[in-house]
């Protein structure tokens, strides 16, 4: 049998605090070195948790419940757990994934006030055991996130179309969620420059070994 | 506050057991009577929960998971109880719906192997606390079914496409929840003429009082 095992990295952040920039920059630091990692995304990451993700972003399914959005949420984790992570894992390799299990806990558990243990609840047949080895936190608030987002940027999701009071909640859930696990979160403060945050990023990785 | 409280039918049974053409038949008898009430199905309902459906159904889906599979119907009866079925019931309205979480038990629970116990985990945000008054349980084995199908007709969905072995563990999932509900469980054993079938389920609720 086979005994490698891989590492799984999680992304988190609110929207707008450049989660996207980062992972590209992360992603053009490991193909320079020549480092492999298997890059994948939440709520996505296969054809069928795609599906679910234009059910869940849909900017017209404003009268779904918080409770229907963390099912379906579990459900595109659940099948992107099974088709793409896990395997990549089991295969020895390094998987970064843009949002996870922390995502429903800061949305749907502390800011759609669901609670944590009901959204663990919900996620512990769709986790199968899996939980990331480091998460990585872009730790800006979203007050600060949307002033330096160009004004032109428009809203395009049903998630990014929530008040400010919603996503100031998100970063406070993410907060909690830190504290509790120190030695998981690795909190980022971005920098003005891009660049800056991305070394910051990298270096946290290495010391930790989880690259080179 | 308004007092009145409505009553919570649903139907099961395998597939191709009659079950589209015995609400048709049941529709008719309470409009003929003037009796009201509000028709809803499973997986759907509800304009999110109908999109989950095309999900769940789509052929193309075969790779899902079973996981996936429960945490989407789980999702899209969510949905459907708090947008449809319950403020139905809190109206003091007779709501019939076809398939709930039996179907989830028998086909995910019982044929998909996840066990009784999963799916009720799984569903009990989803609930919140909703259970049908009465299940009204079209009691035919899948392969007595499929032999009075007429062989043109076309397998339509994922689920159709399942194995017989599969179609005959979804049956005695059912009989297993039957045994352990008998209050709630109302077999229906059909008959070869339609009509007389749809008399027993008339005659059945009537003399439970839940329709006159």
């Amino acid at each position: 049998m086979d005994k490698r095992k891989g590492i799984f990295i999680t992304l988190e952040g609110c929207e707008g605090v450049g989660k996207s920039t980062q992972l590209k920059l992360l992603k053009e630091y490991l193909a320079s070195t020549g480092q492999e990692a298997v890059f994948t995304r939440e709520p996505g990451g296969s054809v069928i948790s795609e599906q679910i993700r234009a059910v869940l972003l849909s900017p017209e399914n404003s009268a779904m419940n918080p409770v229907t959005e963390a099912l379906l949420y579990a459900a595109a984790r659940a099948q992107n757990v099974r088709e793409v992570i896990q395997p990549a894992i089991n295969a020895g390799k390094l998987v970064i994934c843009d949002r996870f299990l922390d995502s429903s806990l800061a949305y749907q558990g502390y800011a759609r006030k669901l609670g944590f243990e009901r959204i663990y609840d919900i996620n512990r047949y769709a986790l199968d055991g899996l939980m990331p080895d480091y998460t990585v936190f872009i730790d800006l608030s979203p007050a600060a996130a949307f002033r330096s987002k160009a004004k032109s940027e428009s809203l395009n999701d049903r998630i990014e179309h929530e008040s400010a009071e919603f996503h100031e909640a998100v970063y406070r859930g993410y907060g909690k969620l830190a504290d509790t696990s120190p030695d998981r979160f690795i909190r980022i403060i971005p920098q003005s420059e891009k660049t800056k945050t991305a070394e910051s990023i990298v270096e946290a990785l290495k010391s930790r070994g989880v690259i080179k």
